[in-house]
């Protein structure tokens, strides 16, 4: 919203600011006073943070190394000298770093890959690399093999579907995939699942480099030697420390031997940039591939496997790594027990400009400026929990063994956790828990966007409206649109899936857990992982000014003031009820598409339209023959779903009676139903297959990665061909979803009739 | 259909063979015995067409070229030779050649374009080209122009909303615009109409040349320099001679002013290859294009408009030039006033063995068997008219200008014309009249693949339903590919739009009219109309040993054969009714869909929202207001095709009972009948603002180009917001259908009581 001269918002602003309100009933009151808000604001400093930014990204400060332990302690000391409890946590994690590293061409001609990021003009960081690692992907299965080199697209299930059809097989050879289109970890996984020998992934052009955007120095895109590192760690199985499953990678903790763990891959893997990747791309011969498959090298992208033969070795130092947690406090003042978590990775890959410094700082900007609050005498009601994780990049190890180590404390205390990132300038992207939603959209219309002067919420919306009206817009997008053209009706937020610090405590504890980012103007991700996130670079080109650092910590800031200071919980259950209701639609629909999709096919195998639609001239192969579908009793997860948005209802309408003049412990005692309330979603059965995702409404795909999968133990059934598993899924799903309408229920007895709060 | 050993046919073609069944019989019993067409197979040879390639593109064969005349001669001498009655027909057209060319870049580097195609290593041909012309646009608007550069992606309409988006202004700067996406006469067209000073068209790699293919010579795909020519001339208006619209192009022909053509552009536009565009691209500065735009050179696209300018100039000879067409006859025996006509045009860019020769050679062909079997004895019940046409390339000039010459004797004579012209490797593709649909699924039913031993439809139906199965199909490539798995159901053909010589019969005159060619294998395009499209390009690439111009040969044979012989019409009428219906409610949706739009942009320009998804750092500006959409009448179509379906349901009806037994009379005037049926659909009122045009059902789209607009006078007045034309042309085209009925009605009556025949 622009800023207007004088309201009754801004009056009462002045009042408060002259002292003539108290701050604790100015808060209480909201809906009709901002706030602590705007005292928070003018506490937040983007000076202060750009500095804070120069510091922290000054030398490579990925994990073990110098500058990262620097940073942690840097922090800790802020964190300190700001008034909060502090202290560093510290873990010991298989953290594997590179030895040794061959890539080479070596049939039909030979071509050795550089491997090496030189320095960018202009980009004084970009030379300071003596301390970095070579880059690699963490958790790839060293070895030494030289094998036919086969291009696989982005070497996703649907790409080998295709390589089927193209009659070409990945058994023994190399592949070679692009990144994008899904989690990085899934390409060596999916291409070691077909048997492939050594899988490296490059960077095309035409997805982060210089046909998206000119490239850096230039603009954002990604130039020719940049090379995006990251994790392959089989996350879809669990994050954290590979050896420490479900439990806090402690010096004595009991460990499974590194061969035995199931997250680490068993085939070589590098990844290079495009500069190298053009030698391999370009010395392949076999059928030229399908449009889809094209980048944006000049070349004509054929699918290999036969001629050209690359030879690919890695060897790594597999020894155990200490990583630091910095760890702080504020104690709520009436209810101590509620823990209000608040997080932002500090390692980073080299520098880290970006990711994950520009989210770190706005985190310390929040804590500084709480740290003031306090100060001046505010008090949180409930405690603030703010934490800077080491080891996010390698697979989320710093706050995955931090909740697991405090697992039952966190289920006892958790109200909410709150996580950031790399942000940049643009739009604000939100994802969590649906019962969040509301009041995200509530935090997003009280920022202000320092490009236009309108809201955060305003200009989200503006987006979606736009994004529906272009040409080919999905459904979704279109439906968004029409959301966010009403101003009556909330923007929808994503699920979460992972990729980000918040996965054990959504996915593995169950609670509510949400993603704050801005993005979508400067940056496609062309230095991602590279040694050019640099401070030049994103000061210069992502944000400069960090004026978007300073908004997400005005965003995430607000967040946490909003569970912290008010009189009643924040969420609103419809609008996870209404969620859950188009996911189990989406689900339905699902299983209807596979059902034809396979009798089609059976059809078509069996007239030979395969085989007669295929060019004669070129190899073909069949495709493989889907599983016919059963049709599914979905009904216990119809009648759960209604029971919820009943529930749901019954919860909201009683919580928008009764928030102003709830008695303090049956505040209390309703935002600690908002947690168990949660929790029911995650129950110990686990996903099948990985249990140790719990949380049966949002999880990573097992073949998407970062994507969520939604209702995932019944989606990921149906869409992997485990009937079983589908039905019993429903079953546990419909129960979840039964108890969560308990907790709803709960609660409405709770504000009607609050004395009977002690027979619970 | 794969051959079987003995069956009921095989029995009878025996006897046929051995003389036991005399031809007539054989054919007046059709559906039980092939048949004629085995006999005209047997006579027709692949390597004389081979032959007959070579000779005619040993040098290059452009109109007013000494070889194209001299093919001309060495047609009508074959055709003389085979038995047909045949003459050549000249015509005066303007046809404009380039005296000099220019294309450089002048700032912020110099370059200056080659505008030439160097010789391939391998094909002796490519090396001939002292008698081709410099590669130029016909009819283009000679100018001398030099001025900012402004990328327009394919220059289509839709790019120009999105420039409006951008900021970017065309006025007064020379466009460059990449091939592909609409027919390249829009490109000038359009960015005249937006005040262009010159347009440039490249051919992307993106789209035909190494991003899609292998580049010739290692390929099928567009060479650095390959240079697609074409025309340019305003088709949407109308095609032939610039001079004479509506009359034959005689010597003594009333002629506009060369100023005065409204179909010959104003401002200066050349053709070039990649090799040359890069460098002009590459100078370009401004925002970045969006993802749709980026071709596949090895650069970031930006749309320019600032330092990068061009120095353009093309001075051209505008003198009337003769062109040559062949007409051969063979007199019908029992209806010599009933006309089955056949082109295929003879004239090449340079030249021309894809297009045309590899669709001449198949027609002569089917010309030198047919000539066999009338010397053996059988004559055709109805006239064939084979047409060898001159001066297709620059705008259809041969064609049109006979057709429009001999209109009248046409509409009383004219029963179907059918078209060919370049073919290749691959998958028969056919396009026009609905009526027909029904005869073309039976003719490719008969015509085995030589690839794989399956009919023609057989594997056409294999393609669409693998087609539906891509993941992304459109729902129409889903319901065509439902259509395709049942066979007993025809496959759809396409509607005919532009692109070659069937324009002036089906939509000056409004007589049935087929387009038919194999392709969809070794092709993409790549040497369409440079000086590549070589005899050694075609028999080593597009179509080793010419087994699809045989196929071609057999199939356009057939379907003459079918008119010439049959005891009554092949045509069927529910197929055209079902498809009018299919169009009506396009075009119901498309105004549904467009009064939506307009409300929606309407509120979103009020809101500000497109200004609020702008990034505030990049130039931009608002989209241009759509019109409200009022709601129109349609009951007067919908009527019409509720009549039309009756009365086409009656039609078939009657038909199936009485084919067998029609008295001659009546099956004559039944003959006669479908082409007054098809009359009806082209009143003299013809289309708004471009009145040549004349089909109600069928145009060239004014703003697509060769794609077909069906519908046209509704549907672009919907599309163009002429709402009064919109009104007017519902009731107009429904009195064309009511007509269509009407005739319809006339022939049931005529077959259920022959006798009343001569009361009509």
């Amino acid at each position: 919203m622009r800023k207007t001269l004088f309201t009754t918002s801004a009056l009462v602003a002045a009042l408060f600011a002259l002292g003539r309100i108290p701050a604790q009933s100015a808060v209480e009151t909201r809906g009709e006073t901002p706030d602590l808000g705007r005292r928070f604001d003018a506490l937040l400093d983007a000076n202060e943070m750009s500095g804070w930014m120069k510091t922290m990204t000054a030398e490579p400060n990925q994990v073990g190394s110098p500058h990262d332990r620097a940073n942690a302690e840097m922090v800790l000391a802020l964190f300190k000298q700001w008034g909060w409890d502090a202290h560093i946590e510290t873990f010991q994690v298989l953290y594997p770093t590179p030895i040794s590293e061959t890539l080479e061409l070596t049939a039909p001609t030979r071509f050795k890959a550089t491997l090496t990021e030189p320095p960018i003009p202009g980009d004084a960081s970009s030379a300071r690399t003596a301390n970095a690692l070579p880059a690699y992907v963490a958790y790839q299965g060293d070895g030494d093999v030289t094998a036919p080199l086969v291009y696989v697209n982005y070497g996703m299930k649907e790409d080998y579907d295709t390589l089927e059809r193209l009659g070409v097989s990945v058994k023994g050879k190399i592949v070679i995939a692009r990144y994008g289109a899904g989690w990085r970890g899934l390409k060596p996984k999916l291409a070691q699942e077909h048997g492939a020998a050594g899988c490296i992934i490059y960077s095309d052009p035409r997805d982060d480099g210089y046909s998206a955007e000119d490239e850096y120095p230039k603009g954002p895109a990604r130039p020719p030697h940049g090379i995006q590192r990251g994790s392959v760690a089989d996350m879809t199985l669990y994050p954290g420390d590979p050896l420490t499953p479900g439990i806090g990678a402690t010096e004595n903790a009991q460990r499974l031997a590194i061969k035995d763990s199931p997250v680490i891959l068993k085939i070589p893997v590098l990844p290079v940039s495009y500069a190298d990747a053009q030698h391999f791309l370009a010395a392949l011969d076999g059928r030229v591939v399908p449009p889809q498959w094209r980048g944006s090298l000049p070349i004509t992208y054929h699918v290999g496997g036969g001629a050209a033969k690359a030879h690919l070795a890695v060897k790594s130092d597999w020894g155990l790594k200490p990583i630091y947690d910095v760890v702080a406090m504020i104690p709520g003042s009436s209810d101590p027990d509620q823990w209000i978590m608040r997080g932002n990775h500090h390692d980073g890959w080299v520098f880290g400009a970006e990711d994950p410094t520009s989210g770190q700082v706005a985190l310390l900007a929040e804590a500084r400026a709480i740290g003031t609050l306090v100060k001046q005498g505010w008090r949180p009601k409930r405690t603030l929990v703010y934490l800077s994780w080491d080891a996010e990049e390698p697979m989320l190890l710093g706050s995955t063994e931090w909740a697991e180590e405090h697992a039952d404390e966190l289920k006892q205390k958790g109200l909410i956790y709150i996580n950031t990132d790399g942000t940049s300038r643009g739009f604000l992207n939100a994802e969590g828990s649906h019962s969040l939603q509301h009041v995200i959209n509530q935090v997003a219309s009280e920022v202000t966007d320092p490009e236009t002067g309108a809201s955060m919420l305003a200009r989200k919306r503006a987006q979606l409206e736009v994004l529906g009206t272009n040409p080919g817009a999905s459904e979704e997008a279109k439906e968004n649109a029409k959301i966010a053209a009403d101003p009556s009706r909330d923007i929808r937020i994503g699920p979460l899936g992972s990729g980000s610090d918040y996965s054990a405590f959504l996915q593995h504890l169950g609670l509510p857990a949400v993603n704050l980012a801005y993005g979508g103007e400067a940056n496609v991700g062309g230095v991602y992982h590279s040694a050019y996130d640099t401070d030049e670079y994103y000061t210069r080109i992502a944000d400069p000014g960090l004026r978007y650092s300073h908004a997400l910590a005005q965003t995430a800031g607000r967040l946490v003031l909003r569970f912290a200071d008010e009189p009643a919980p924040p969420q609103r259950y419809g609008d996870f009820a209404d969620t859950v209701g188009n996911y189990l639609n989406e689900v339905k629909k699902l299983a209807d598409a596979k059902r034809d999709a396979a009798e089609l096919q059976a059809k078509m195998l069996q007239t030979g339209a395969f085989h007669l639609a295929d060019d004669p001239n070129k190899t073909s192969g069949m495709p493989d023959a889907l599983k016919p579908v059963p049709h599914f009793n979905f009904a216990p997860l119809e009648n759960a779903v209604d029971r919820l948005k009943k529930s749901a209802k019954a919860y909201d309408t009683a919580l928008a009676a009764h928030a102003a003049s709830l008695p303090a412990k049956t505040a209390s005692e309703l935002f600690a139903l908002t947690r168990e309330t949660e929790e029911t979603l995650a129950p110990e059965t686990g996903l099948p297959g990985r249990t140790w995702y719990k949380n049966l409404i949002y999880a990573p795909g097992a073949y998407t990665g970062y994507s969520s999968k939604t209702l995932p133990g019944v989606r990921e059934a149906i869409e992997q061909e485990r009937w079983d598993d589908a039905d019993r899924y429903v079953a546990i799903t419909a129960a979840a979803l039964q108890a969560y309408a308990g907790k709803l229920d709960r609660g409405v007895q709770l504000m009607n009739s609050p004395n009977t709060t002690a027979a619970r």
